[in-house]
C-alpha cells in the first residue's frame, strides 16, 4: 500500500468534513480549506487545520504530494478546480460529487495534468455543514470510485484506500455506467416523489388526512432541500433525460391501457417483477473475487465487477479482495 | 344510538374477518358468510358463527334486521348484491371496498331498496384472509363513511357507529371525493412505485448494489400483490385518470424542462411546497366540532367537515362529536 498518504479536503461541509474527520481518524495527516468561515471555524474549534485560504492548502497539497479531495457542490467545482490547475497543477486529485461526468470533463479542460480519479461516496443525512458530518458517516456504505480508459491505476488505489480507510466498500465504475446508474436509482425517485407531492397537495387538507403508507414512502424525499435534489438531477442531465423518457412512457403506457382497455396488468405486474428481481440481487450469495491491481487486465477487471453489482472489500499493496453475486 | 344492531359480514378475508371480530367484541351478535371453506372453518374453529351459505346468512339478517356489510373484493361485489336483493332486499348495508363510486352504481342496480351507505376502512396489512385479521387492526384508522344526496342518514348513523365500535374515526364522503382523493394519495403511488421498480430493474445487479434510500422508499408498495393492486387502480378508473393525466403533465414538464433550459426548479420546488403543505395541515391544531344529526344542515354539515379533513370521534344518539383544523 505505501507510505499512508496526506490529505488535503476543499470544502468541510457534510461529505468534506466527514472524509478530513475519516482520514484522520485513519492515522493521516489532513486539513482542509472551506470558503464557510462557519465551517473552517467550527473544525479548528476541533483541532483539524482548517483555513479559509484555498491556494495556502492546495500549496501545502503540492508541496506533500498530498491527496486533494473535492468535496464542495457541482456549482463550485470548476472554480475550484481552476485554482489546483494553479497551485497544484499535478497533484492526486478526487472529488466527491454526486455526479462524475461533468466532473470528468472539467477536470480534463481545468486541470488536465492532475492524476485523477472521480468519486462518489453513496452516504449522507437530511443535515448539512461541518457540524452534520462524523468519522464513520461512510462505515458500511458504498463508494464509487472511476475508472476510465485513461485513469491512472496508482491514482485509483490511492482514492480507493481512502475510501476503505473511511469503511466504506468501493465499487469501481467507469463515470458514464455511474451516472446512468444514479438516474435511475436517485435522480428518478426524486423527480416522482416530487410529482407526487405535488399532485397530492392538490387534494388539500382531506388528502393529509387520509393519506398514509403509499404515498409517505412515495414523497418521503420530496422532503429533501430543493438546492441538493437541483444540483444532482439538473448536474446530471444527460443521464437523467433518457431514464426520464423511460419513465414518462411507462406511466404513459399505463395511462393509455386505463383509458382503452381499463387494464393495468402489464404496468403493475412489471413494476412487481422489477421489485422481486432487484430483492433477488440483494440477497443472491456472493462469492469472494481477488484482483491484482498489476496485471495487465486490471482495468477491464475491475469494471466487469462493478458492473455486475460488486464491490471491492480490502486491498493490500496489488492484491485487492471483494465479492460478487 | 338505540339498540345495539346485529352485523352479518360477508367475505371473512382481512377487513371483514376483523369487521366480524371487531363487532362481536363490541358485544353485538355477529355472524358471517364466505365463499373460502378455509376462511369459514378457520372462523367457525374460533367460535364464529360463519358458513359458506349466503342466502342462509342473508335470510338470517333480513329476519333480524341486521347490518349486511359487504366485505368481498370488488369483482365480487355484484354477484353478493344480486343475492341481498333477492334474500334481503330492504336491508342496512354497507361496504368496505376500497372504491365507492362503482360499488354506488352496482347498489343502485341490484339491490336499490336497500338502506345504504358505503365504507373504506383504510387499515390493512400485507397479509390476507381470516387468519391476517384481527378485532384491532381499525383501531385508530379513518373509515370513510359515503354520504350522497340521497342516503338515510339512519343507515349512515349505524355504520359510522360499527366504525366508532371498530376504533377508527369517520371520515364523512361522497363517494365521488372518495375516489377522487384515493386516486391521489393511495392509487397513483402505486402505479409511481410500479413504473419506478421497473425502471431501476433495467439497472440490474448493480442498480440492486447502489440503490438506498430514495429508491426504497419510492418502490416499497410495488411488492404488493399484483391482484390487490389491479382491482383498486382498476375499480377506480375514472377518478384514477384525470390524476394519471396530472402526474404525466407535471413529468413531462419537468422533461421539457431538463431537455430545454437543463432546469428543474419548479418540479422540484413544487414538490417541496407540496410536501411541506401537506405535512403543515397534518400538524394543524384541531378544534372540536359538533353536529347535530336530526338538524336540517346536519347533510352539508357532515361533508363540508370531511373535505376540510375533519374527522367524528364519537356519536351519542344524534349528537356527533369530532374535530376539523
Amino acid at each position: 500500500m505505501g507510505a499512508v498518504r496526506d490529505v488535503c479536503v476543499i470544502g468541510l461541509g457534510l461529505i468534506g468534513g466527514s472524509v478530513l474527520r475519516a482520514a484522520a481518524a485513519a492515522g493521516r495527516t489532513v486539513w482542509g480549506a472551506t470558503e464557510s468561515t462557519v465551517d473552517a471555524e467550527a473544525a479548528a474549534a476541533e483541532g483539524y487545520a482548517a483555513t479559509t485560504d484555498l491556494a495556502a492548502a492546495l500549496r501545502r497539497a503540492a508541496d506533500a504530494d498530498a491527496l486533494v479531495v473535492l468535496a464542495v457542490p457541482l456549482p463550485a467545482v470548476e472554480g475550484v478546480l481552476r485554482a489546483v490547475g494553479e497551485h497544484a497543477p499535478r497533484c492526486l486529485l478526487t472529488d466527491v460529487t454526486s455526479v462524475k461526468g461533468p466532473v470528468l470533463d472539467v477536470v480534463r479542460r481545468c486541470a488536465p495534468d492532475t492524476r485523477f480519479a472521480g468519486g462518489h461516496p453513496m452516504a449522507g443525512t437530511a443535515r448539512s455543514g461541518w457540524t452534520a458530518g462524523t468519522a464513520t458517516l461512510f462505515t458500511g456504505a458504498a463508494w464509487v470510485v472511476c475508472l476510465e480508459e485513461d485513469t491512472d491505476l496508482d491514482a485509483w488505489r490511492e482514492v480507493a484506500v481512502l475510501a476503505l480507510d473511511g469503511g466504506a466498500h468501493v465499487v469501481p465504475l467507469a463515470a458514464r455506467a455511474h451516472d446512468e446508474v444514479v438516474a435511475r436509482i436517485s435522480h428518478l425517485p426524486h423527480l416522482l416523489a416530487a410529482v407526487l407531492a405535488s399532485v397530492g397537495a392538490y387534494g388539500g387538507p382531506l388528502a393529509a388526512a387520509l393519506a398514509a403508507g403509499s404515498f409517505a414512502d412515495g414523497t418521503r424525499v420530496a422532503g429533501t432541500r430543493p438546492e441538493l435534489v437541483r444540483a444532482m438531477t439538473e448536474g446530471n442531465r444527460t443521464a437523467l433525460l433518457p431514464v426520464l423518457d423511460e419513465a414518462l412512457g411507462k406511466l404513459g403506457a399505463a395511462r393509455g391501457s386505463l383509458a382503452s382497455t381499463g387494464g393495468l396488468a402489464a404496468t403493475i405486474e412489471a413494476g412487481n417483477n422489477g421489485s422481486r428481481a432487484l430483492a433477488g440481487h440483494k440477497a443472491a450469495v456472493r462469492a469472494g473475487v481477488r484482483l491484482d491491481l498489476g496485471a495487465p487486465d486490471a482495468r477491464d477487471g475491475l469494471l466487469a465487477l462493478g458492473e455486475r453489482g460488486g464491490r471491492i472489500t480490502s486491498l493490500d499493496g496489488d492484491l485487492l479482495t471483494g465479492e460478487v453475486a
